[in-house]
């Protein structure tokens, strides 16, 4: 048995790859797929593929587009969502990605520094699992495998 | 035909009660309901129903037990979701809200300044429609029961 | 038991005047929803909430989605959808609102002159019934009363 | 990870071909599915399959029964839409095709050319992507698998 | 609380008078809708319609479009589906009402004499409750309502 | 708004008399509904419907058809579940109860004392709210409804 | 791209080897599923199973819980149903399979003799497409995967 | 054709084990998967993954986080649920296993000793199937397998 985790999360630094190292020295049979991590492509990608547009909002909107077509195509893929909340940035889509998950049934684990805790804590109580780092939500998939 | 509207976004505040009050004047047959938004009690209503808690985790997740009840309980009954936006908070509870509305298939109507366009592009796209002012909401939702 | 009915069809003439008349001459307990059918407010309502937008598409994507708010909200309340289909005009929304009901399981009565069937006839085939002209849709609706 | 593409759209014109070049010579792991693009075979597939029908609407009702078979088997394998308006053709079946897999939550990726746009405004607001051409949908594909 | 029942079975008989009664004469808040009970009316009402037909399996088809508007109607507005099966007829249609109320979770009570029991034992067992005549499935909805 | 809220539990004692009166004296609108309280009632419901039962089992199971044909019915109609677990009995049934109305998105609160936590830990981390007594759980259904 | 298709109908004669022979010989990526077509060991599955039973009727619920469970696991892997209606026996099981393939939103091929239109005219109306026998069933799963 | 079978009851005793060596003597295409079976690791998970927590309670919230996590991710997988009852333990999360199965329309299988029927007969009537024992309940499974 296979599992595909999509990881929600900020796309300023390259925290997945951490995540996913640690998965992957484990020997999980884990897929990670996610949103475009490149943060400046993902704000461009409207107007690399649809050519410049007239406003800035028209940038954003056809950029955003391909982003939920990606995110959409991508999380019907999932078996599990994870999302990381961290103390920057606003991470809209963060929060918009996990409650996405868990409207459609989705398993979602959190992953939040406990400082974020009250600012999380209804979106925390609804996930499946809420943990502190990324050691934990690793070994909360490990877990799913285990069988003693 | 009556609406009920779920209002969405921080209880920092009263912000809802001037878009009530634009819709009041203008006669509309729409019940607004929304999260608690006293927002200490909000907070506190944890231990206010259940008693003291042993940890500050475990406050914060007695009082979300309860807000959620709330929501999930309000916001079946209701028709159409707004979610708004401003400058300050966090405002996760805003963008789940907004997203599980959507996973739903409720209609949205999102409300932000232009000057947050960017970070919610993508809930943006998504939404059902987006306004930038709590006049420009009930003109949309006025528009649902015009006949010309 | 009252049934609402959500009228799908173009909006360039006031066909729905000459249904709703027929229905209300049968004394049938309808009530009958439909977009706004004032066609020049339909372009503009875009602008006339939101402003002026700077480029025409932008004009016409801010119409859409208020016309698909209205839409989406007044159907989700209707029991039965009817889509008219004419000669003239692209009615591309009455084969997007048909189809949309028939796949959230709303049953659909199509109404369209004989000369159209071949164009049709896939969606005729899935609808719920098929009909020629308004006679006939009010016939149908006033079959479900009927007890003998 | 491989998908599949559900190709609606017109069949007078092998336009389906071009699309999928483009995309085989960018070697995406994707595999496209139609309609019946052989039209005439498509008109005749009822009486091909149950004999000569006595009036020209049951031949159309049979054929469409066939169609409508192929279209639903193909369209659950599917895990992204595209649906292609062109100039020519009533073309309701695309709008059908496009609206079924946005009810049933399929991604949606909208080709038409600038000039269709205010017919297709409020699907074109619905769709997950609104492109113009073939080679923005296949880059649009494309995103889905890149990462960086 | 009242509920809205729908009666599934044959319309050779007026069986559904007599159970009606029963309910009536217990004072229950039921309200009971059923296919069109007119059976030659039922046969005819394609015609009835849609005028005459080119053939018989016009004919039928187009009464069954009607029938089938009917039936989705009132069944979407049922709490309660009872099916009656008698020792004479096809009863297909009686068959298909009651799987498509159990795939639809309505619950149903199914009504047979025992001698029917093998013919209709994955049916049965299937349903809600199985019950052998009208008495017992108005005692069964009473229950529903009873509170000692 | 008023609201349906469904009791699940044990029904070997009248706890729901001491809950229902607590919600009546706080004047909420509330209908509470519940499965057969009466407990020799329903066990001996399948043979009071359909006549003395040949086995121990059959007459079990008879009895079950109308108790899940009442519990399917009030459950469809309510707004948000409660469910209590006590010390005593077995308490399958109220873990159905509670599981079904979770898996169907109802909103659920579990009453257990703490002693009781442990047995149901998974439960109760599934449950939308937790509490220990009934003055709590009116508490929460009032907190519903509270506007400051 | 390989499609299950689930078989339904009566188990009384080998009407599937005909089907499926046909299948073969036209070497489509078809596999077939259905109900145990054995018809004395269906009978007897529930003795067989559970041991003997105290009475006729537990012998036959017995039985339909495996029925059942076999029909259920299967039609859940199915892509596509083949309901065939002949001139013998009751065939409410072939009813009730059909029927709960539309439902739950499986293509349906409807296979019948025309003398048998009338009857069955409700739930052809409802099938995806309707043939007159297996050559024709066979030619419409080919349909599926031709491409001109 | 394989099926993955997902193992719901107590965790005290290795049940699981037998029951799946006869699948494995009769070389079945099943996998099993089953919730943590080491049952003082179930218990210790939560601090096992989250480090300490500051109450027993708090304890048994974090196990059945990642209990459920599992529990919800591998019966997504499965095809067929099988949960057993026995004399000994509260089996609570038994029954919220098989009636979240039912719910999510799962096929259940219900392992009970007869002696348990009285306390399980209304889930029991929900079940796809009863048996008693273990060999029963893989002769059920083998039975979907079979062709004759």
């Amino acid at each position: 048995m296979n599992l595909t985790v999509y990881l929600a999360g900020q796309i300023h630094d390259p925290w997945r790859d951490e995540l996913i190292e640690k998965a992957h020295s484990k020997d999980l049979p884990l897929t990670f797929v996610s949103p475009m991590t490149n943060h400046s492509r993902s704000d461009a990608i409207g107007e690399e593929i649809s050519g410049e547009q007239p406003t800035k909002i028209m940038k954003d909107d056809k950029a955003s587009e391909f982003n939920n077509l990606r995110t959409e195509v991508l999380m019907a893929k999932s078996d599990v969502v994870i999302a990381y909340f961290g103390e920057s940035y606003k991470q809209w889509n963060t929060a918009m990605d996990a409650s996405t998950a868990l409207a459609k049934n989705k398993p979602l684990i959190l992953i939040r520094d406990e400082s974020l805790h009250h600012a999380l804590k209804e979106l925390s109580n609804k996930a499946t699992a809420t943990v502190e780092n990324f050691d934990q939500a690793i070994k909360a998939l490990s877990y799913v495998f285990e069988t003693e």
